[in-house]
């Protein structure tokens, strides 16, 4: 079956950590599908923050994953491993993968597979997986957040950002969101956004009280950490739930817990790719059911900043740091 | 139907905050039940931390509630308010009260309020409520601790402690403890602690880590805070909750988070007293069909340490401070 492909493939590699430069187009073998496993010609890859750290070397590929780049991927089955049948040499899929996905070629778990919604491009699948799947998992799962209900996204234009405000109007929440620039503000508030906050400028957590009549926010999604952990027990209300899923500014803060115990907080937290595949398998259940209509309908779109070739992949991190990105940013593969 | 009830009683009063001196015996007028509430004659009360903190002046009681200590109480019933009718008078009854249990008569919401358990006598009965409602709602309800899971309870022979301890074995789930001394590990271990950790000896974080195949407690009930936080992070396993039901040793501590994130903790907390009446209406319902069975049985009894008299209360506060119960210190009412 996989005999027509190629065996060496263009792949962005790491040989050495450090700026946007460390990566370094080069040739690899092309992998094979193992039991479960799907092999995907790919036409898309999502850029995010943990290939950066990767990049840095300050985010080591788990074990077993491949120590290729790449967390997302959209693009064609070309071989199908045993165990793996759900999809077949032809369908046009988008992945959630362990690494590996900046490459012409790139395994992923059939698990973690979904059909690429109808009426999306190759592109805008490849911006779905990280996002989609870090937000129901940590907002809809892990947070509970419902109908009726605030969430408060710190980094609203970032591509969790746009998601979460996104699916939480889908679902009838109402949504906050904190960014870094009036620009960014109005971004934010076109994807739906009840109020964006310009944290340059503006305290959130008396923005937040005051935009929810003292109340706060039932839901905080925070990838940043270090002071705003603190901030985030004031901001968030009576039985509110802090879900953590990065530490931009650092994993350490001191803090006084009293409000936990007072407001009967849930201080929370997790990291996709480190979950085990039965978990993710679940997650993508989950949005196959409740979200791929909302893609398909075009009630819910991922938001496309930019789009890079492969080989400069060293030019879109630089544009990821520069952060003045607004939604995703994604390598294309010829 | 109240008539025949005298108008003054005896009530222990905290006219200077201060030591256990501060609590001075002095009359009071008899309070009446309004909607919803029963008047109990009380024959005893149990002696819990926050009737010591009410004491020192840093703890004051909630808007509505009596400036009297005590929060929780057995007895009679004496009067039935309007809209309380699932009691009646001459009902023997164990009540959480918002404060006011340190006299002689005493008023309570019927929805707080439970039928003494087959065979326990009021001493027993006033011992119930603080310790069987705080440790229902934080473990099993906040914590969702499962059978096959393992409890670490920091103060595992406090009246919290000995409670969690028979709760959680009853319920299926290992027990650690951590204790103050030899004697109290012996304590612990003879309720059915499967581990007790002298932590004036030993390090809780690598006793539990050793005894749980390096896999950490499930579900954490910690009073202690302040630097037990990191340490609780530490001694979680993956999926673990920690829930924050006091700070001893303060609410302020410098903190790593990322394991918050990496092993998908939930640090969460509450405090009883200040929770709706629904709340504890819920959890009422909840011990009455769950727990007050395995009390009438024998299979759970509340641990009692010592009784003194109300006038006498300073000399339990005395008691309780010196820190060497084991078990539940109460009141009793001639």
């Amino acid at each position: 079956m996989t005999s027509s492909l190629p065996t060496i493939m263009t792949a962005i590699t790491i040989p050495v950590p450090g700026g946007p430069d460390a990566l370094v187009p080069g040739e690899r073998p092309v992998p094979q599908p193992v039991h479960g496993e799907l092999l995907l010609k790919v036409e898309a890859a999502g850029v995010n923050r943990p290939d950066v750290m990767q990049r840095k070397g300050l985010y080591p590929p788990p074990a077993g994953a491949s120590d290729i780049p790449g967390l997302e991927i959209a693009g064609t089955v070309v071989a199908v491993g045993e165990g793996a049948a759900r999809f077949k040499v032809g369908d046009r899929v988008c992945a959630l993968v362990t690494g590996g996905g900046y490459a012409q070629y790139c395994t992923t778990s059939a698990l973690t597979a979904l059909p690429i919604p109808d009426g999306l491009s190759a592109v805008e699948a490849a911006a779905l997986p990280e996002t989609f799947f870090t937000v129901w998992s940590n907002v809809f799962d892990r947070g509970r957040l419902a109908a009726g209900e605030t969430l408060l996204v710190h980094g609203g234009t970032s591509g969790i950002g746009t998601t979460a405000i996104q699916l939480a109007k889908a679902f009838g929440a109402k949504v906050f969101v904190t960014v870094g620039s009036a620009e960014k503000c109005a971004a934010a508030r076109k994807l739906g956004a009840d109020l964006a906050i310009d944290y340059t400028a503006q305290d959130f957590v008396a923005e937040v009280k005051s935009a929810s009549d003292g109340k706060g926010a039932d839901v905080i999604l925070d990838m940043v950490g270090g002071p705003y952990i603190a901030r985030n027990y004031e901001a968030a209300a009576v039985d509110g739930r802090i879900v953590q899923i990065a530490f931009q500014q650092g994993s350490k803060a001191q803090v006084d817990f009293m409000r936990v115990m007072l407001k009967r907080l849930t201080h929370t937290g997790s990291t996709l790719r480190s979950r085990p595949v039965a978990d993710k398998a679940a997650i993508a259940q989950a949005l196959e059911a409740k979200v791929w209509p909302l893609l398909a309908n075009g009630s819910v779109k991922p938001l496309i900043d930019a789009t890079f070739p492969l080989n400069e992949a060293a030019a879109a991190h630089a544009h990821m740091e520069g952060s003045t990105h607004i939604g995703k940013i994604v390598l294309t593969i010829g």
